[in-house]
């Protein structure tokens, strides 16, 4: 396999979880990549001779982010609902009605092409895995169609049937995504996920649904505790889930629960500087010993950000993170969130999935927020 | 002169001043650009032939963003004091000597390749006329290099050799501000600027400087009420001047002075950002009737982002204000602020300078924070 060596890498990031620090940084510094995987990391001076070689003049490198919560399945935008929203309008979650409706009616192709642009938006911006959710279907056909596009482009697919009501009977609608829906759309997914929220499915209808899920060999994850407290972050954890996205409103027994299950808290902060709610506190979280994720949730209605930088820098900003954590957490803990053992760490026998910055050091990810500072990123051993 | 037809915009922001709209709005638009110029704008059924044809697919189109206010004439960075201000160090306008003693140590060649950097990144988001200030020389020897440095990027020239007293007594280095620094300043200046801040310069200094300015030609603009009440806003009205920027702090009496004087309000939401102070209230002043314009403040202290968009993302997310408004002040009210009526609106007779978003419409700009949107920038009649 041809060799290549990265080098003149101003700062190497390789979230090595054996190093002393965090990010296991790594200043001037170089790596080589064999194939699609890391074969060495080190000191520049230091590292061994390839078949090519590639000069970075000193820009840092981050792993490639793992955005571990996604909803790319859906067609038709609601500019108009944000701008409403922003002169005062509130957020509700049956918004998700209007995306349900223009989903249904965009062809296979339409589908297809609108998450290919997405996700090579967000590869542009540094993001080299993602995780889709399906959730504007709602329907058999449609549910199995939005995860059999989903899975063209990621592994990681995951079943939101259960993402709002659509119309008709709340329990009707539970069997059917435990049932028939369940059966479509199983061959196209690797999780399963449920909206536990107040308005959309509550702590008795997600155990079953999940319960179901695992019984088809889908593994769990969920929504909640984004709009107000609720049941959703313990259930969560008494189910040991991986996961439990959102956590913005935590009483203390969701924080300890969180803790003593080990679910790991994905947060979601471009859903609150889009929807204008108070921001999840990750200091709290961190501090209570908690592991912590970031992901950007990208979707029309909540928060159509794709940037994982932005969200590191509003982590930053508003939630009480360090630079170090706030990368770390869209990196190596978004792969921990996806139970990936081979993504989000730039360390031997790791994808290697890296970001190039057009900056120093990852602090400027926060330190310059906004800038469009990812000037490469490379998938699998190749820059694209 | 060569004429082209730029066509199949899905939604023109014009700005025309004529419109009954804020934004001069047209949907499947067409402009014609003859030379540097707008030669014609309207809908694209009704477009006139000309010598080259370029097709935007549906894309929406906004003028280019005027950007009042910048330092970007400065060397090192202070990532490292940003990390400590996000771990509870409170912002101070101190920090400002640290830039001091880098951009002195720095060659020419250096600052120069350093802006055209900063200015070259800014274009790639659509920033199209940049005011750049100097301010991080103070002495007459590098306040007059700074300023020869920007004015090879901007006609939009600011002399602020009061920034900060950089050491020695306050009244010495008014004089020397006031005196030498000025007669070597002046060539390369069109404006004479004023941090009038608790820790900077009072209001009778910011007085005396603003005056001696004027006697050699520049016009004034002033830093005021950034980090708490003062007299610097209405110093500005008082003066008349054209904007007075930050306006973070301000009693009612300032509101009123300000729609008085028809004084500009110069907000920069990046500082609030990356301080994580409160944000300037944008609702109450354009409720009050006071002209709003928005900025970016790139600044390796306060604020090291380049993003108008962002900035724009902020206006709408922090500080009160619609889409439309916010895109108006990053465009038109940014070209009032410079007193330039060539730039600013795609409107017949002034510069063809614009962005082309990857959007559908300027909401997008809002609605999809941190997605670097400008898929290509024109200035001038020429595509970048």
């Amino acid at each position: 396999m041809t060799t290549t060596l990265i080098t003149n890498i101003g700062e190497l990031v390789t979230n090595d979880p054996e190093a002393e620090d965090l990010l296991g940084l790594v200043q001037d510094a170089a790596l080589v990549v064999e194939g699609s995987r890391i074969a060495w990391t080190g000191r520049a001076a230091d590292a061994p001779d390839a078949d090519e070689r590639v000069d970075l003049g000193g820009r840092a490198v981050v792993p490639g982010f793992v955005d571990s919560h996604s909803h790319l399945v859906f067609a038709g935008d609601r500019a108009q609902e944000f701008a409403a929203r922003m002169a005062g309008t509130p957020y509700a979650a049956g918004g998700i009605r209007t995306t349900v409706a223009a989903t249904r009616a965009a062809t296979d192709e339409q589908l297809t092409s609108h998450v290919a642009r997405l996700v090579e938006e967000m590869r542009r911006q540094g993001t080299t895995t993602v995780e889709i959710k399906s959730g504007y279907g709602l329907t058999v056909k449609d549910e199995a169609r939005s995860l059999a596009v989903a899975r063209q482009f990621t592994e990681e697919t995951t079943y939101l049937g259960a993402h709002v009501v659509p119309d008709g009977d709340p329990g009707e609608y539970v069997d059917l995504v435990t049932g028939p829906m369940l059966d479509a759309a199983r061959e196209h997914a690797r999780w399963i996920d449920v909206f536990c929220e107040r308005g959309a499915f509550d702590a008795d209808q997600a155990r079953a649904i999940l319960g179901a899920g695992a019984g088809a060999g889908l593994r769990g994850r969920l929504h909640a505790n984004q709009l107000g407290y609720g049941d959703g972050v313990r259930l969560a954890a008494e189910l040991g889930l991986l996961a439990v996205d959102h956590c913005t409103y935590l009483a203390d027994e969701d924080v300890d629960a969180l803790r003593d299950s080990g679910t790991i808290a994905t947060l979601l902060p471009g859903v609150e500087f889009s929807t204008r709610q108070p921001y999840p506190d990750a200091r709290r979280l961190i501090d209570a010993g908690v592991r912590v994720a970031i992901a950007s949730d990208c979707n029309p209605g909540s928060c159509f950000t794709s940037s994982v930088p932005l969200c590191i820098a509003l982590a930053v900003r508003e939630m009480g993170m360090t630079p170090a954590e706030a990368v770390h957490a869209a990196t190596y803990r978004g792969a921990e969130a996806l139970d990936r053992d081979d993504v989000g760490a730039l360390v031997v026998g790791r994808r290697a999935d890296l970001a190039v910055l057009d900056a120093p050091t990852h602090v400027h990810l926060a330190y310059r927020p906004g800038v469009p500072l990812v000037v490469q990123t490379w998938i699998a051993g190749r820059p694209g």
